[in-house]
């Protein structure tokens, strides 16, 4: 008896993944290449490519019933448009459409943060709850909705922007033009930032040892593994951060009284680093009954998120 | 042939208003009391009162299908408890069985802000909007949110308390304990404290005379008032809150990439004063193509809002 697959292609600013997923969410194959810095085009042809090598590896007893694409940008899931991307080069672009008609193959297309969540609900952290946030945590900070069982996106597909949701509204600039977003306040790129400039005033922060002396070092993981030592600027700027991501999670626990708050993506690697400190801002803040139903949990997919999701997409269209 | 009607009450800390509506939303007849200051029983007693004396006037050709209950407090719709409230002496109180027996009628409760959303929905701006927020402005700030078409109550009921989102974390306190919630910084309250405020600088303000002198006399509609007369005083206050509300509103742009924000409540009334800079705030801030979705748009539905989404309750659980 044949097995049904779904491909999901991971479609982010620097890397492409791909992976051929069963419909128990186990990866039977996976690739990842590095996004073309190049034209919409030049997009297209390694995601072409990268789909055409996967499809070589297909077992023979598995039959590949669509593609799923998760792509970090605006999406309009309805038309299959891609409306904007920070870090890709497409602009109200009918991705969707190029990749079903160039592959014969039905494909589906969502916002990554979204279909992060799609995997939650069908294989991760999130299956028996029907309301719930996932956040990503990365160099920016993505997020996707359940609400009543589905995932929520809004009246053209554009929900979900927690990242841009303002909790500071007198705070820094965030990459978006306003100002105090849960983004700019909370996110990897913020706690570099953050650690580098604290280094500036304290040279002796193991955080700049681990850098070889030079804050352009500094990354996400080696303030990580500086804190893990208990060094006391890098314990310092999680707090920071994590207190900023709580205010968040606050946010999100007071409007969708959820079951859970999922955390994923790179940053949440630091686990209780990042979390200890934002369960506390949600703790002093967050209204009763709200703040005692909903557990802030971290998720176990990792990096696969993205694949498992766009490929539970398929699933979710031809199946429910 | 006998006309389906519904008893709405909408259950306030200062007043208990009632109303029996129809399937159109037309109300045939209301009351209206004060709120007795006093424990739960004498407010069931109020309550219990004011069925009876609508059932009185109850048109001979009309049948009474169910009772729907506004509540001003979290409610948990499920079980029928008013779980807390600010302003009535409720807490895990199961105020839907208690009406349900005594008066041997279906009952159905819900969150005043909810209702609020409801009754756009079913006979206001909202009717043809799948996705919508409800924001009513007065003393507080409640909200009622539309996703996919129905009312969205998260995990027990306690969703959509956008008054408590916070967006400026280093703000004042607001009454939750909380900092900078949307409350503390947008709401009928903190305007008036606002006013009072500045009259202690600037005692040649239009908002001192009409309060004869007296800044204990500044009310919302006074304040109103002045603005329409072109004082500045008034029209820095509304600009100011204003801004804040654009903030929120913002917040549930990216958030939720609704059809409309529909603003009910007191202040509402206040109109353009409010909603102009409200609008320009989230013109500078919100994502593409979000704020070129969302209208933000007033309500017509008044101070009956409660009462007519009470009967919109009794409608929407009977009949669909």
């Amino acid at each position: 008896m044949t097995k049904q697959v779904a491909i999901g292609i991971d479609v982010g600013g620097t890397k492409i993944a791909g992976a051929i997923v069963d419909t128990k969410g186990q990866i039977l194959s996976s690739l990842r290449i590095e996004t073309p810095q190049g034209t919409a085009n030049d997009v297209v042809a390694a995601l072409k490519q990268t789909i055409n090598n996967l499809f070589e590896v297909v077992p023979e007893t598995s039959e590949v019933i669509g593609i799923g694409l998760a792509v970090a940008g605006t999406v309009n899931w309805k038309e299959g448009t891609v409306v904007q991307s920070p870090n890709l080069p497409f602009s109200n672009f009918k991705l969707r459409e190029i990749i079903d008609s160039e592959l014969g193959l039905t494909t589906f297309m969502d916002n990554d943060a979204n279909l992060a969540a799609l995997a939650e609900k069908y294989y991760g952290v999130a299956q028996s709850a029907q309301d719930f946030v996932g956040l990503t945590l990365g160099t920016g900070i993505g997020s996707g909705i359940f609400c009543n069982g589905c995932l929520y996106r809004g009246a053209t597909g554009a929900a979900a922007e927690l990242g841009h949701m303002v909790i500071e509204a007198t705070g820094p600039q965030d990459s978006c033009g306003s100002y105090g977003c849960l983004e700019i306040m909370a996110s990897g790129r913020t706690l570099v930032h953050l650690a580098k400039e604290k280094v500036e005033t304290n040279r002796k922060s193991l955080v700049l040892e681990l850098a070889q002396g030079d804050p352009k070092n500094i990354t996400g993981p080696l303030i990580t593994k500086a804190a893990h030592q208990g060094d006391k600027l890098a314990l310092d700027v999680f707090n920071e951060i994590g207190f900023w991501l709580g205010i968040g999670i606050n946010n999100i626990v007071n409007i969708f009284n959820p079951e859970l708050v999922v955390i994923g993506g790179g940053m949440a690697e630091a686990g209780e680093l990042i979390l200890a400190p934002a369960r506390k801002a949600v703790s002093k803040r967050a209204l009763h009954p709200n703040k005692d139903i909903a557990r802030i949990v971290q998720s176990d997919l990792g990096n696969k998120a993205g694949v498992i999701g766009a490929a539970a997409l398929v699933f979710d269209e031809l199946f429910v």
